[in-house]
């Protein structure tokens, strides 16, 4: 099988502020531990998909960091975009350029700043949903996307529900023992983030996934999707397939994006698209989406604490800190509280508060204190 | 009136970490503007006393940061105590230095890091204390002090109760008009810093006063009042009169350091004396005993924040922020929290929990980290 990866990494990620900054976006923080969310994202792909197989799509600017963080990736593999466009551009290039190549590509679609626990788990299932795209009469094959058994009503992921016995009945839920032994389902319906109560009956559900952001399809099929579903982006990538590889790559590349509106692959395709199948898994994931997220995910003591560099913590209960450069760090008396010191800058956060870190980016740059963003 | 200043500048006030360090303490920190504490304290005075009639009593380790910080006081007047033994030694250097050069001297000793917002009230409170403390027939004056009209029940203070109609009871209690004339009155009894019903109980009751730390007396009252109640202090410290302004005066100070108990004054003398008097007041007095009590004092905006250098705030409350070298300090959702960044070190401590940034403290040095006490 022709399998390739395409890691999208054009994000800035900035509610990871301050250690998020335009020249450090978050999936090249080493967030746990040694080695970069981008790194980490690669490494659980090696068992299936070659370096030379692999694409990163990001932003112009990340070419370089990217190469840094990821060696063993040809530089001709790591894709700049000019501008931002959202996922379904970006999806459209890769697309293009594996076509370029290879006319029976299937592609495996991840984030790059996503955290995965159990990564045989996850292998598993990515298995699993390559065998699910495969084309098995006539057309393209299907759009898989990965669904994540959730854990609790979350309301900051979008949802997606699936159909059982493919009856197009909703209702019917997998054991958890079903979990083990991945396989596709059906999409009944995609949800949007929903608000708490409506996350509390998804959950009660049963047939409710957590939307992952992963994606599995050969590229005929994508591009084929993008033809009915999406025919501007279309029209503006489906020439790159040709451009690709020539001299006028770049321009032509260039000349798309510039034109591109800015849409997601959800939005654009996949809530509209009749064969989405989805295959549910349950592997320790999480998008890391805030400082809380980290605080969730990270190894704490007995009073729920998190303490990485020179901190001292008294009377402190369910909180991050985080100090830089040797300096001191102490917290007395907080609960719930995250502090994060990167030398230039010092964020103290609410826990249940850190998505708001993005406005005080979007201030910091507002107000040209392009120092700090 | 031979009436002489006596600053008493001893103290770490490790409570106001990380500004406060062994090198800088509280009292020579601007915490509330452009002036020091001590600078404060010695400015408010002028008035009335001479700057050659000022002394300061401290630490040796703090008598050259003293001179810099009071060049209007003669070297001289700065003595300097080789180790620290609380407030009774530190008064008996003072009353022995003053009666070797005036056997008239009245003496006023007030701590260097007390926060007053009315100053011409507290003038007034003093003339009167200095009035009061002269003595009216045989022996020597009377020993007085300055009580503050309590604003709340305050558990961080000590209380002194009145006796009004000076009939040897309690129960009657001064109306608000009777502070703008001040005067003394008996005092009836100490009380050491309360629980928050008792104080409550002080507060209904009407005559306890906070216990300012404010003393007024002539320097052969308290002399003799040592000579009566803390025998082994005058013992050690009376023969200073003599031995000041003679080769050998370093060491007998030395000496009488070394040897002398570690005892305050209200317990070593004022709680046992059978002529103490005090002069009630209300003039903006605190003690200024923590980062809460700087939040407290200290403008604030709407939403009770106060914000020093480079800092923003975002959906933040009641909160005290100060941030130095020009570093960016944010802080996001949060309520009642002081932080403070020195550069190579921040503290982010509950507002209510400032009185355990001393055992922080404790805790550093207790670890040997001596870079940051």
């Amino acid at each position: 099988m022709s399998l390739y990866a395409v890691i999208m990494a054009g994000g800035v990620g900035s509610r990871f502020w301050p250690r998020s900054r335009r020249a450090t976006p978050k999936q090249f923080l080493d967030v746990f531990g040694d080695a970069s969310l981008i790194q980490n994202t690669f490494a659980r792909l090696q068992p299936l998909v070659d370096a030379d197989r692999t694409l990163v799509v990001t932003n112009a600017d990340y070419t370089g960091i990217t190469g840094e963080h990821l060696p063993a990736i040809p530089a001709g593999n790591i894709l700049g975009e000019p501008v931002a466009r959202n996922t379904a551009p970006c999806i459209a290039l890769a697309a293009a350029k594996l076509l370029a190549q290879d006319p029976d590509a299937t592609m495996v679609v991840l984030p790059a700043d996503h955290l995965i626990a159990n990564v045989q788990r996850f292998q598993d299932v990515l298995e699993a949903a390559v065998e699910a795209a495969q084309p098995t009469g006539d057309g393209p094959g299907p759009l898989v996307t990965i669904g994540i058994r959730p854990t609790h009503p979350e309301t900051g992921y979008g949802y997606v529900q699936y159909d059982l016995e493919g009856d197009g009945k909703p209702g019917e839920a997998l054991d958890l023992e079903e979990y083990d032994t991945p396989r596709a389902y059906p999409v009944l319906t995609f949800a949007e983030k929903p608000d708490v109560k409506t996350a509390e009956r998804f959950l009660d559900a049963g047939d409710f996934l957590w939307n992952s952001g992963m994606f599995i399809w050969r590229a005929d099929a994508i591009m084929a999707a993008f033809e009915r579903y999406l025919p501007k982006v279309h029209h503006l990538f489906a020439p790159l397939i040709d451009a690709i590889g020539t001299d006028g790559e770049a321009a032509a590349i260039e000349d798309a994006y510039e034109r591109s509106p800015k849409i997601s692959i959800d939005y654009g395709i996949l809530e509209q698209a009749d064969r989405v199948l989805v295959v549910p898994g349950a592997f320790g994931w999480s998008d890391v989406g805030d400082w809380r997220a980290v605080h969730e995910l990270a190894d704490k003591d007995d009073a729920g604490n998190r303490a990485e560099g020179n901190v001292i913590l008294q009377d402190t209960a369910r909180s991050y800190a985080r100090s830089s450069d040797g300096r001191l760090l102490v917290l007395v008396g907080m609960e719930d509280t995250v502090v994060v010191d990167t030398g230039d800058a010092v964020l103290v956060c609410h826990r249940e508060q850190a998505q708001k870190v993005k406005d005080v980016v979007d201030f910091l740059g507002a107000r040209g204190m392009d120092e700090y963003v």
